[in-house]
C-alpha cells in the first residue's frame, strides 16, 4: 500500500498531521468555540425560503463578485464602509490564505504573536510564505512597543494581529494596532473573528480603516452568527485591498447557496446575536467562578476562556472528558480552552472542575 | 484615493487583471459551459429538503472530512472507489489549488500543454508554482510522443493534462495519459471536468488509477449534473493522495450545506444526467452544422464546441453578441467557443452565425 510517505509532497509538509480539534461525540463539547445556540426556527424558516430561490438556477455559475451579500455585509459593520470595501470567502480561513497569496508568498514574510490562531503560521506554510514567530510577554500580552520592536526587527511583508486573541481571549490595546500600522512596511491584517463578543468600550479596528490602506479586518459569521456551518468569513479594507484579492481568488469561490443563506442570516441579525449577550453572561461567570477557585484565567473579550490548569493540561484535557466535557487542549504548556456556551454547559464544565471531583 | 499600484501586492501579479468570462446580460449565453438545463422540479425539492435539515445547526461546524459526501462521489464514480479515493471541495479549481499547495509551489514547477483550462496557469501563479508552458501539435492534439518528449525536457513536480480538453473539446488519447505517468517524475492530474459528455468509447483516466498512485483525477459537478452554483469539485486518487491533501486544505472548507445539496444532487442523478445526451445531441448538431458550412471545427467529447471563426474572433465575438448570442473568446487568435445548450440555444447560435447575416 502507498502511504504518504511514498509520494513527492512538499518536504516542509512531511512528517505533518492534518490540523484540527478531535471531532469526538461527547455531550458537552467546548472545544471549538462554536455558538451553543442552534439558529430559531423564524431563521430557519427564512433561511430555507432564501435557499429555495436559488435551487433551480443552480445550473448557473454564482455571482462571481458576491455584489449583493458585500452590500448587506457592509451595512451590517456600519463605520461608513460600502460593498467595495468588503469581500467575503469560505470561513474568514480562505479570506486570509488569498491575503497571503495577494501580499505573502515566496520569497516574503508574515509576522505573528504566538499564542494566536493557530491557522496562522499553517496559512503561511500553505501559501509558501516564511513565518515570524513574535513573541508577547509572559502574561500573553502585547505592549505597542515590544510589538513595533518585533517588526522594526523583521520587517515583515505581512504583519498578522488577532483581537481578541485565541486562544487567550483578550482584545488587543488598540494603541498595539495604531503603532504597528505606524511600523510596518507591509500589510496589517487585523484577525477579528470573535469581536462581537468584546466587553464594553473594546473598540474595534474597523474605526482605523480610513486612511489606513494597507490595514484588513478580518471577520467570520461562525461564532456570533452562530454560521459555522455555513462558511463564511469577509473582510474590510480599502477598495484596492478588495481589487488585490480578486486577482488570486477562485473564480466563483462562493456558492449561490452560501450567498443566500448568509444574506437571509444578516437579515436576521437581531434574532441571531440575541444569542451574544447571553453567551458573554456566560464566560464572565466561568471566569469569575475559576478564579474564585485560585485558578489564573487570561481576560476574554471572545466566547471562551483560557486557564490555567496548574500541571499537565493534557491529563487535565482527559479528565474533563472523562467527565463529559471537551474542551480544547491548545498546544499551550499548563492552560486549556473552553467556549462558553449555555448555562447548562457551563454547570457541567464548572462541576467537572470542581475541587472536590480533582 | 488608493490604487491597486500602490499597495505591496506580489510583482508577478502586477497588471494583472481578474479572472473571469465577462457576466453579461444576453437572451442566449453559451460563454462559460453552463448546463443550459435549469435543475428539475423534482430535485429541487429533494435538494431544498436536504438543506433543510442543516439549518437548525449550522452553529456547529461542518464534517471536517465529508465522508458521506465522499462515500457517494465514490459510488457514483463506480470503478471500484471508495470513500478513502475521493476528495471535495469548493469546485475543481479549489482542487487543483490543493493539489498544487501540496505538491507544487514555491521551488516545484508544473507543465500543462496549452490551450488547455486557462486556469491550470493562474493556480500555478496563485501557489508560487513554476508554470511550464508546453505545446500541443498545430491541430490542438498531443501525442504520446510530443507529450513524454516535452515531460522528459521539463522533469515537472506536477503534469496537467485535460480530458476532455478545454478549450478545444477533444479527449486526451488513453496512451497519452499512459505514457506520460510512465516519463513523469512527479504527479499526473488529469482535469476530467467534461468527461460525462465524452463520445461513445472514450475511456476515463479512472480505470488507470490502480496501480498509479501517482494519478489525480479531477471532476466536477459545475456541468453534466447541472450544479454550477452548487460549487462542488471533487479527485479521484490513491488514498495517501487525499492524506496529503489533508495536510494544506482549510478546515472545514465544505460547508453543510454544500455537502447536504451535493449529495441530494448525486441521489437524483439519473434525472440530472439526463441532460447530457440531449446537450451531447446539440453539440453534435454544432459541430455537423459548422463543418456543412465549411467552418473548421475541433471534434468535441464536451458539452461545447471550438470553431475558426476565419479572421479576428474578435470582431466575430462581437458580432455575434450584437446578435444577443454570448460565447467565449478564450484568447485563441481566430477562434472561438460556444456551449452546446438547449436546441433553442443552439437554432440562435446557428442563425447568428449563418453566412448571409455576416
Amino acid at each position: 500500500m502507498t502511504s504518504l510517505d511514498d509520494l513527492p509532497i512538499r518536504d516542509e509538509l512531511r512528517g505533518r498531521r492534518p490540523y484540527g480539534a478531535p471531532q469526538l461525540e461527547v455531550p458537552v463539547r467546548l472545544n471549538t468555540n462554536e455558538n451553543s445556540y442552534p439558529v430559531p426556527d423564524a431563521v430557519v424558516e427564512a433561511i430555507g425560503k432564501a435557499v429555495a430561490v436559488e435551487l433551480r438556477d443552480l445550473n448557473r455559475y454564482p455571482d462571481r463578485d458576491a455584489v449583493a451579500l458585500r452590500t448587506d455585509l457592509a451595512d451590517y459593520l456600519g463605520h461608513g464602509l460600502t460593498t467595495a470595501n468588503l469581500w467575503a470567502a469560505n470561513g474568514s480561513n480562505e479570506i486570509q490564505q488569498q491575503l497571503l497569496q495577494a501580499f505573502g508568498g515566496p520569497g516574503r514574510s508574515m509576522l505573528g504573536f504566538t499564542p494566536a490562531y493557530s491557522m496562522h503560521p499553517l496559512l503561511a506554510l500553505g501559501t509558501g510564505t516564511r513565518w515570524l514567530d513574535g513573541r508577547r510577554g509572559a502574561d500573553f500580552g502585547l505592549t505597542p512597543a515590544d510589538a513595533v520592536a518585533q517588526v522594526r526587527q523583521h520587517q515583515p511583508d505581512v504583519v498578522f494581529l488577532c483581537s481578541p486573541n485565541n486562544p487567550t481571549g483578550t482584545a488587543l490595546d488598540p494603541e498595539v494596532v495604531t503603532a504597528v500600522l505606524a511600523a510596518a512596511p507591509g500589510m496589517v491584517v487585523v484577525d477579528e473573528a470573535y469581536a462581537e463578543f468584546a466587553r464594553p468600550g473594546t473598540p474595534s479596528a474597523l474605526s482605523l480603516l480610513p486612511g489606513h490602506p494597507r490595514l484588513v479586518v478580518t471577520r467570520t459569521m461562525s461564532k456570533a452568527f452562530g454560521f459555522a456551518g455555513g462558511r463564511l468569513g469577509y473582510l474590510a479594507a480599502d477598495p484596492a485591498v478588495v481589487d488585490a484579492i480578486q486577482l488570486v481568488r477562485l473564480p466563483y469561490h462562493l456558492s449561490a447557496l452560501t450567498q443566500a443563506a448568509a444574506r437571509a442570516a444578516l437579515a436576521h441579525r437581531d434574532a441571531l446575536l440575541a444569542t451574544v449577550e447571553v453567551i458573554k453572561e456566560q464566560r464572565d461567570r466561568i471566569v469569575a467562578e475559576l478564579r474564585r477557585n485560585g485558578i489564573t484565567v487570561a481576560d476574554s473579550d471572545a466566547n471562551f476562556v483560557l486557564f490555567e490548569v496548574g500541571g499537565d493540561q493534557a491529563t487535565v484535557w482527559q479528565a474533563l472528558l472523562d467527565r463529559g466535557v471537551l474542551v480544547r487542549d491548545v498546544g499551550l504548556a499548563g492552560w486549556l480552552r473552553v467556549t462558553a456556551g449555555t448555562p447548562q454547559e457551563t454547570d457541567a464544565f464548572l462541576a467537572a472542575m470542581a475541587p472536590s471531583e480533582r
